[in-house]
């Protein structure tokens, strides 16, 4: 009998992975996830046996992994953080009685975003994937208005695909109703791996034309604001020294 | 002139830091911190020169860091994601022109008390503190009523200390309006670190005396639940195979 662990790479960089990612995926005998997942770890299990598919697999990729996991050790894997928008929840879903699985965290995008441009996620916070694929859009934009209203950084996951390219827009003019123009956005595309690119910008100047499903766009809350190129978000210490 | 690393150690345990974090960690000269998470490093930094003090000096040992960088190599630490309720925000906010400053993120607990529970963090989700010492109370209140309404999974950061007893239950009596009775609820205490403890309840059920300031408590949507002690939102994916 084997073990599945279901291990959160991080934001992609080798270097962003846990210490116990890395030693699990260096130990185990099969590892299983989307082949662009695949190729970012390929340093660390070029002897391995690899079992991939494509996009919109999933359920095909959980139910091989724990099929496999009765005879070896298997790592899943997902970027990010393997429990937020990963592949924990599908395969705690599918696991029956007789497999052991270990979830494994990573460093979700929201949070390697949040470092390439400063220190936005500073206070309460949220996450929202725009992707209607299983959620319903009415859903989508009710939870947007209602963290726009609690006055929560909002970090938006899958901003933009080419089935609904407007929807990011939709999704700001939303927040805009409860926030000043000046209210920073950043947008990191591949954060913290190969291809990172940021821009910082604001609600009243955003354009969405540098987004793609590759990027986390994060939207400040009411006391956020821009300095020497750094989006911040203060914690709400009174400061003794004069900014 | 040096640089200044605002390191995420991530939860605790020193497997689960990032390999650049220790990477960075262990090539610094000075590591600054609340004394706990230096306690928490010992055995990466026991040759390096240390700034510690204690709890509400965060202020001073910013500045401390801020100008020991201005000759030397320094880290300074907070647990989890230094970008959430961690020191980025204020170093960025303390952060003079001639300083260097490069945020190193980290497992945030909301991920690291979700990997113990199962995948209770797979859909939307927000982290909220329930700390008052610098954000009103009337305002966390507002945020968890909005969240809840939202159908967000809700994490709560520093859920309960002694000057503040009753706002933990405050919140769960906020969150079961919009919640049925059987809605999951998960408290980790000192998640994947020394003296782990994890109970999982439901809305209908809770209690708070398992519960301090090192928990985190994630509050279900309305589809979580619980399957063979997991703790599961579900993505949304239609399955082919039954459960």
């Amino acid at each position: 009998m084997g073990k599945l662990y279901v291990i959160g790479i991080g934001p992609g960089g080798l270097d962003q992975m846990s210490i116990k990612a890395k030693e699990v995926l260096e130990k185990v005998q099969v590892v299983v996830g989307y082949i662009k997942y695949i190729d970012m770890v390929k340093p660390l299990i070029r002897d391995k046996e690899i079992y991939s598919n494509g996009m919109k697999g999933e359920e095909a990729r959980c139910i091989e992994a724990l099929k496999l996991s009765e005879d070896k050790d298997v790592a899943v894997i997902s970027t990010g953080d393997s429990g937020i928008y990963g592949m924990a929840g599908l395969i705690l879903e599918l696991k029956e009685n007789n497999h052991d699985v270990e979830v494994i965290p990573g460093i979700t995008a929201s949070s390697a975003a949040g470092s390439v441009l400063g220190a936005p996620l500073m206070h309460d916070n949220c996450n929202i994937s725009l992707s209607d694929l299983m959620t319903d859009y009415e859903l989508i934009k009710k939870r947007i208005k209602l963290a726009a209203e609690g006055d929560f950084i909002i970090s938006l996951y899958n901003p933009k695909s080419k089935g609904r390219p407007d929807y990011l827009k939709g999704a700001i003019e939303i927040i805009k109703e409860f926030r000043d123009d000046s209210t920073p956005i950043g947008i990191v595309k591949n954060a913290l791996r190969d291809g990172q690119e940021a821009y910082l910008t604001t609600i009243g100047e955003f354009t969405d034309e540098k987004v793609d499903m590759m990027s986390i766009v994060i939207i400040g809350n009411s006391q956020s604001y821009i300095k020497d190129g750094f989006f911040i978000t203060p914690r709400g210490y009174k400061l003794e020294q004069k900014k």
